[in-house]
């Protein structure tokens, strides 16, 4: 941030009173608002259908062509479940039932907290919004591993079928950090629970 | 928003070719950035020491003088569990361990997330922050129901003494949504699980 966005004049980085962290400060001294930066959720669902989950192949960067749950930012003025509901319209045209929170991964790197729902067809539509190539319900077997966009999308999965297979689902919580070098794409995941 | 961060031009509201929501954008023709903003996570803890819980008074506003639990923003670069517990030790002194998600309250009105984690005391030790005016661990019967600061406050501790006489904990996932007047501070919950 360069600029206040409330009156225009000059930023800069300085640590307020009584804070201990830098913050972008307006310079002017009739402005002088603080303005925060804060981590940003992505809500989307695990839609499930009989045996099989709701993947779609992405049209739009970053990933292009590879495969993930329907999932998107959190907008303002909904709740992280009508934020998953509404991205799995969005990009699957399914109209889904969100059922409960299974996983949730912070990529403090990147200031993100993944928020993954599983979630029910309530009618048997879907195909591809404008932001997917294809979609598709794929069961365990069929699922792209190495053709997956995220690695919380990843972990979400492996998670799923455990539990699936375990008898039961739980919310996780845990983080993903990068490993190895910058830009590889590998990710080591801690789980709180 | 009324001037770009990016440039310091002027910034209009308009829904981007491909967007369905009215954004920050600059009409600059050389920058044009368009500036989301999105809904700001809340963490914190739920403290337990034997039978108590660690309440704070607040010694800031708003809710200047009222209890809640040690919680605030999730700051950039954090998880979600590493927030709780910065914001534990800021307000409370209390060096925590962080054991699992207790609780997460939409408040999609004012764009906030709640997410409540419980917690056990590493070291006996705690005391007031800069922002509490007290901090005490309290029993069920000791809790100030009625000069409690936040309704997510309130309705996670009603769900956490529940789920402890039932002898087993898990994550709640619901939202809170005004009624009545508004400023009345009066809110209905729905419950997603």
């Amino acid at each position: 941030m360069s600029f206040c966005p409330k009156c225009g004049s000059i930023v800069e980085q300085a640590i307020p009173e009584g804070d201990n962290r830098l913050r972008d400060i307006c310079t002017s001294p009739s402005c002088g608002k603080i303005h925060y930066q804060n981590p940003r959720v992505i809500t989307g669902c695990i839609v499930e259908s009989e045996e099989k989950i709701l993947f779609c192949r992405r049209a739009i960067q970053p990933r292009y062509g590879l495969w993930t749950l329907p999932a998107g930012f959190l907008e303002n003025s909904e709740t992280i479940s009508e934020g998953a509901a509404r991205e799995t319209m969005e990009e699957a045209n399914a109209d889904v039932e969100v059922i409960d929170l299974f996983s949730v991964f912070t990529l403090a790197h990147i200031n993100q907290v993944y928020m993954l729902f599983r979630a029910t067809l309530k009618t048997p539509h879907f195909g591809p919004g404008m932001e997917s190539l294809e979609v598709e319900l794929l069961d365990e077997s069929q699922v792209p591993w190495d053709q997956l966009a995220f690695a919380a999308i990843t972990e979400t999965m492996r998670l799923y079928f455990a539990d699936r297979k375990a008898g039961g689902f739980r919310t996780h919580i845990g983080e993903m950090r990068p490993i190895g070098e910058p830009g590889c794409r590998q990710y080591e995941t801690l789980m709180l629970n």
